[in-house]
């Protein structure tokens, strides 16, 4: 976070999952007061006895905090968010303001942004990385609504944000808004900041997949299939290491799968099937309306729909085929 | 065939498994004789029954043969062909051919060429399409060789042809070479036949991917992972027969596929583990050295590979990854 | 068309221009009877003269229709059909059917379907392919609706669909309905015929890129780029003419290529800008639906996207990183 | 480097460019000498009055070191390494070493080896990486050959390589071996340095390519084609600022699009037209030769390729086949 002064606030959280939780605990570390509600009690609980005040449903929330109030929704993406916020906006008044931090699709922010205008409420889409490592690193955020809102709630991004850190400034960089590199932007209109973080998952994809790639290679370069002389036996460890350090592949994806292969460089306790979440889809819907080629994106995300299947039926028909044009008969499957 | 009348022509034969027996039989048929060799005594015995001379070795095979002689080789790429070429030219003489018939890659069919030629023989390769279907309907040749030679073989291509049969002609051609209406061509110097087949597998892969992955599509439409009222329990059989008449995508290949749909719509009998040659990976290296972009003949192979996989190291990465950054534990799988 | 007696029907028909017309000139070739309109009066009065009843405006057209009526609707997809369709909804009648045969999006099929049901009347959606060849050849038509309605218009298909022709049955198929043999399904229900129309567009601009990649390869191998004793100055119009015949390749796209081929090989007439209509894309949105792997299917599309640009912003970005960590300066286009 | 004490050594080294003039200065700097020697007599001008030895040709450089000597060749890959090394075996004696540090096929270096061990000569290849930066951040290196030579050369290594830096040590890194994270390895025997290397290169284009279609869809969400409430105008540049803090896609390729974009967010001074060197296309082989699906190594490879043609003879076939079956007529590009 910014070592300068900032105003303390008071801030509604709802959702005290592992990031709402994090979220309100680096709040209060920073000297900002929490009013917090999970639907699990014990969660509520939890956060009271580290300074939070916990409350028992929505309306005590509302009626914990100071005008004009802001409350930050974090909790999964489609019905929970959206139910929650359609309470809130009925218990909510002018000038009031709801954040939504979870991965929600930004034309739902574009959306609900028109309708709480309609009824005085502000509405802040809070696009927000960091994971696990958030309360610790801080959460690099990309917001999106409108600019006084924005800044009214500048102590708590502020608060939430790595800061500038030991990371090297940018040379040349000359823009005068100083919050990119303290963690957090503003990046546009209400949807923008989902938006962004959006892209920032799509990409993630990208880069993951072309990791998995290479050290697919590395690995079975040692295969039995290849002539002996042309096998080399390598130690995916050390590789990941030594990247690290001056090669162009350095990354905080290479930092994990050193950690990653560090300790299990045969990756045995994986099982090879691949989740993969809204962002990463949605990042190819926009791509398809902007008529941007994503071979990439695309093909990051199809890897991970294969990867959780045995076989596809596209599959046993190639084989089909080639039963029908060459007598080709294919059973196994090593 | 050709209805014209054509001479009667003499030509060895090595290797008289499916395509190289059928080969034999398709020219016998068609007035021509044939010297047959294979290492397995009963398929030459099996063609000297139908009409070929067979023989025991190779110098018998030679001194059967008048000058100047032709000799078909039609075994498997690689040593095999490779062996029995090298063992010819020390046997046949000035102004003989060899002809490659099998899937050799094209540069080495250029390597060798150099070779004879500089022994006084003549090397002719030709890319052999028609699979379990070529003596009934006739093969697809693409030929590479010198002018004279090839021409001086015609008789042999032009029987082995599938010929004008009732596919209609192309309006507007104005070609005074009818060879490639009647299903063979000689498409240059050594190498550019197999060359032009290798293209014509790359093409086939990404064809046969796009009918796989419509397919999929199709048939887990009715997925039980859709809202029941987007769900369509379609009939992939019909799908592939209506198809068939009058749309853009009627083909040989969705004629195959509606013949396997037509027995086994679910596709059952099929592991879903497919094969690949080395014509598609040639293509992609063809591809890499021309800087021509091949995204879809490239994944096509890709498919492939992946379809032969339980899982892959790259995906285990991947999951190794998502531990690492948001704690994500994935093991199990479908 | 099938050579079977089939009842002469009276159909409607909205938007008369290269399909609608012709589908208007077919049916009346097989005795059916056509009501016409289009907002251009010249195309009315043209399919009035071959023996349409040409009418104003919609009211004239509902008028002009004995109970229970049926309406083809022939518009480009979206607002003009959406508005059509909107407005005949409040001048049918109980018991009508509203047919749409444009390129409609399959989820539009579903709501309007139920929207109308409500009304009491039916809805059925065409998938139509077929081009510019229909009128002679036929249409392939993949239909959704229920299935009383569906076979009440049995008349109108089975006069537009191919028929039998002189294409081989598929052996071994018995499934008792021959609609697909003749050239038409019933898919499901509402939306299910415009769901698998799109799928075969989604398979053709696979099949497509498939042909241009292949063929590009072939092209650029007698580049100057190559080795000399490694160019071939291939005869493209020959290698379709020839892959026509006998290969796995052979298809009508194959059969369109080598029209094209023949006449211009070297493409000189075109730009190289490929357009791409919705179904491409709704393809890749329906695969990510059921999370199925679509790579062929979704880079056939990006290559449309990227023909269409001289340079991409992800390009230039490519030449920055370039130059950031190796001095590289990259501006010349060839 | 390491900051433990270290033998000075002597080194030759041959080709002063960029990278070899600063391989020469990191080690004097490190108070090793060096013979070196460049077919650019200013070249060896320069860096003698920095200190280093400069000969006039091969043998002098020979005649000016110690036995055993060690030369390092840093010239282009192909024709001028090869021909140096050549050159250079003639020259060496028993028990010398040749380490190529350029970006040479790894199969050439298994090659060489044998060839050189046969005359009695060590061979080494030395995979790089660090670009402009390395004087200053030092070489990530990846080590080829047998042990006892590259322990024998180990000074050279430790001297050149980032060492530990201020880089957090991965967590349960157990490796009794420090020097990965001193930012060297010894991969395996003779070209697994290099094969090391050439799947840095292809991860690298792998992950340029995921933020180059990441910025893209970014810098496109304003265009005029989408609705004009779906629409923004981002600050890429403060984008790439912000992800450089806390988020999952932080890496040193980030950074240099940060740099890049803070002065010119709209990339005006590039072209688009990107080149690729052999490494992004080695990877794809020998990913095909193990049979390793690489959908995104290949299309970042790919997307290269095209963004250095205007059009592609692929692109005129598929308007070729739409004019064909639609009558598309498609001329104009943006």
């Amino acid at each position: 976070m910014s070592s300068k002064e900032h105003q303390h606030m008071q801030l509604g959280i709802i959702g005290l999952g592992r990031m709402g939780g994090n979220i309100a605990r680096r709040l209060m570390l920073n000297g900002h007061t929490t009013v917090v509600y999970d639907r699990n009690e014990a969660f509520v609980k939890g956060l009271s006895e580290e300074g939070a005040t916990g409350v028992a449903d929505l309306p005590a929330l509302v009626a914990g905090l100071q005008k004009p109030r802001a409350v930050w929704v974090m909790l999964p993406a489609g019905a929970p968010t959206e139910e929650t916020i359609e309470a809130l906006s009925q218990l909510l008044e002018d000038g009031d303001v709801i954040i939504d931090g979870g991965n929600t699709f930004y034309k739902d922010d574009i959306r609900r942004a028109k309708t709480l205008t309609d009824k005085g409420l502000h509405y802040v889409d809070v696009g927000t990385s960091g994971g696990v490592w958030g309360l610790e690193r801080g959460y690099c955020m990309m917001i999106g609504g409108d600019a006084e809102t924005v800044q009214r709630l500048d102590p708590i991004f502020d608060s939430l944000a790595p800061g500038l850190g030991n990371i090297p400034r940018t040379k040349d960089r000359t823009a005068t808004d100083d919050r990119a590199e303290r963690g957090y932007i503003h990046a546009g209109p209400a949807g923008s900041g989902h938006f962004v973080k959006m892209i920032h998952n799509g990409i993630e994809y990208g880069m993951m997949q072309a990791f998995a790639e290479g050290f697919d290679i590395l690995k079975t370069k040692s295969s039995e299939n290849l002539p002996q002389d042309q096998r080399f036996d390598l130690n995916v460890a050390d590789i990941a290491e030594v990247w690290r350090r001056g090669s162009v592949v350095s990354s905080w994806l290479l930092d994990l799968t050193a950690d990653a292969l560090a300790t299990d460089p045969k990756l045995d306790g994986y099982s090879g099937s691949v989740a993969d979440s809204g962002e990463g889809r949605w990042t190819i819907e926009a791509a398809m309306e902007q008529s941007v080629p994503v071979p990439v994106l695309s093909n990051s995300l199809f890897a991970r729909f294969r990867s959780r299947q045995q076989s596809t039926y596209g599959d046993k028909l190639l084989s089909a085929m080639r039963f029908g044009f060459g007598g080709h008969v294919e059973t196994s499957k090593k």
